[in-house]
């Protein structure tokens, strides 16, 4: 064990789904931080695998379990704490920091978990019972096991706690909003770490009205003003705006009551479909994989991959209505990043907006994928929320320890 | 009593709702019909009044009751066929026209009502409970007191059912759009009138792609391609889409799962608050009537206006995406016809697509309200469901005659 005193200071970040916990060590370099490992524990209850690799790529765990060795995430917390606890002796680990999906209407920032904020956050559970439950639960059990160690939550909704108010209501009477049913938005940690880097690579652009389409199993796209947030797809819930892997997106809401009343589906049944059956799964009725759909010859695949576009690029055209006009689009997530055939199929639904693609930079996913000509700048940029995440973290600590 | 083979060929419209009834009667003229006579019982229930002028604008008819005396649709009914059965003997009727909510995924067109269609009419009462009811109820009662009278039914649906496969869909599994969970659309008569009227006055816009924004206190838009519809805001309800008087528009799902799964309301009460709550009346916690929002000096009433046309603005931006451009946007019905500042407010919104108003035409509600340099044509049409259900009567009629 190394002497703590000159131990290089580290903060892990914790990122924990329902089936998934993802886990970031990074060591602190002065005002940021750089990677040291990363890992995660996938397929909780299904297919469990635990992998780790180290910053330059290579393995340092890969370990395979049955469904039954790792049924449930406090399992795989202790799992993940057993091989991880350890190896954090090597360093004066500063804190902890965390990915909490809901700060509901009070908090515009991270903030430092103590009992009263745990107790606060608790109390968001309703506004998203699948993903709040699994974000606090780590938080407890490294109180447990790490009394000592500060922890940070960093909400999913805070970088959007600055919409103007038209952003933020439904048009539903008016006590509704005050008692929290309002238009929160989410993946704000990703727009928050993409309107940096974009800020720092392209501070023309970043400066102006730009729309980013964060696009993976979960999808959402957000309007930014000077990098600041003004709208997002997604409302009070995370199933809103876009089609998602499994998720409907935006719904006429006389359907859900249709399948209640009509149907005689139970409101929980009702979650599960619009969860867990919809989106791009139930329109090609084949995969929620968009790799899947993008290699299938078959139509249903090839109808809901152009439904997906077409939504996207609709609300691309909405947001920018918001803003008033559009100086950059950036693609960003799992297929915003890594699948030019969805980029090529929105952006061509917007050439009438003068958006035009470079194929070749377009198919080596380049950082700017526009031809010279486009009226408007295309980018794609990588969005890295456990990077955003250790960022607030080590703020927070290091005000609070000042 | 004029001589049945020397009279004037003349047929009746009616558009039966749940509070209102109005009718309208046509002299048939050639190949198109001419107004005689229009009333309507209105506040069925609550404040009712029977009120008919002739075309000339000069009041036949004009009585108020108590609430209690015309409490129901059917006393309604009665009334009306009281006072209008006799004035019909001065003509030739050649048949009744109706306005039907739901065509459902079977007619495309208008229909010739037999027992069967009226069967199959009455199986789409659970995909419009609160209006296909009050749309077929008359169409029994004038089956029963003038059986020898043919009767058409005319679909707010049919005009949308040329709809590409992307805009029916939503993103469900794909066995509910098998059973009719789809994107149907409303306003399908209005949509086909302002289509023909804009042929007639503007035959060059009408061939191109154009955003027809139907603002009345039930509010949708639609997008025409050569005077075809493709795209509709309304979907499987005419709660979706644009928020209206009272009405929510489109709302995430997971505010209906959480207003019944934790705050215990039925999907009926949730019904009724997103059908009779919501909209205009519930933003502004004052009124859903535009002219009295616009009227008030309350912020609540602006920021109700703002976020109506700022939901306007994005819908006909996201329409133009799903045209690929658009060559012209009109406004239509109550509120798209007679309130140049909600026109005003929308286009301001749009001016980054190069929509500019003229301040005075518009002012002046003027067929076109763009000043010369707007890359966009601006226009009013003023819109007239009841003819249009008179012109498709006669010329089905016509056709069974022939």
């Amino acid at each position: 064990m190394t002497d703590p005193a000159a131990a290089v200071p580290a903060l892990l970040v914790i990122n924990a789904g329902s089936s998934s916990i993802k886990f970031k060590l990074y060591r602190v370099e002065g005002e940021d931080i750089a990677l040291v490992l990363g890992g995660a524990l996938d397929g909780i209850g299904r297919r469990p695998r635990f992998k780790v690799k180290d910053a330059a790529g290579e393995t340092l765990a890969d370990q395979s379990f049955a469904a039954e060795q790792v049924a449930t995430t406090t399992v795989a917390q202790h799992l993940i704490g057993d091989w991880l606890l350890p190896r954090l002796q090597d360093y004066r680990m500063i804190g902890v920091g965390h990915r909490v999906v809901h700060g509901g209407p009070v908090y515009a920032g991270p903030v430092l978990i103590d009992d009263t904020v745990l107790q606060t956050l608790t109390g968001f559970i309703p506004l998203a019972p699948l993903h709040q439950l699994s974000n606090l639960d780590p938080i407890r059990v490294l109180r447990e096991r790490r009394p000592d160690l500060p922890q940070v939550a960093c909400f999913d909704t805070a970088f959007h706690r600055g919409h103007p108010e038209l952003s933020e209501r439904f048009a539903l009477p008016r006590h509704f909003h005050d008692e929290g049913v309002r238009r929160y938005g989410f993946h704000g940690l990703s727009y928050e770490y993409v309107a940096s880097a974009l800020r720092h690579a392209e501070p023309r652009i970043a400066r102006g009205r730009v729309v980013v389409a964060h696009l993976g199993s979960g999808a959402s796209a957000c309007a930014l003003d000077d990098g600041r947030s003004i709208e997002s797809t997604m409302g009070f819930t995370a199933l809103d705006g876009l089609p998602m892997g499994t998720r409907s997106g935006a719904l006429d809401p006389g359907v859900v009551l249709h399948l209640i009343e009509q149907k005689g589906l139970s409101a929980a049944e009702v979650g599960r479909l619009l969860y867990n059956e919809s989106g791009l799964l139930g329109l090609s009725g084949l995969s929620n994989d968009m790799r899947e759909l993008l290699a299938s010859p078959l139509p249903e695949a090839g109808m809901a991959v152009d439904f997906f576009c077409l939504k996207v690029a609709q609300a691309i055209a909405a947001l920018a209505t918001t803003l008033g006009g559009i100086d950059g689009l950036v693609f960003t997530a799992g297929i915003g990043e890594h699948a030019p055939p969805v980029r090529a199929r929105i952006v061509d639904r917007l050439a009438w907006l003068g958006m035009h693609l470079d194929a070749a930079a377009n198919a080596a996913d380049a950082a700017h994928i526009e031809v010279p000509g486009s009226a408007v700048p295309l980018l794609v940029v990588p969005t890295d929320e456990e990077r955003m995440i250790g960022r607030h973290t080590l703020r927070l600590l290091s005000a609070a320890s000042r």
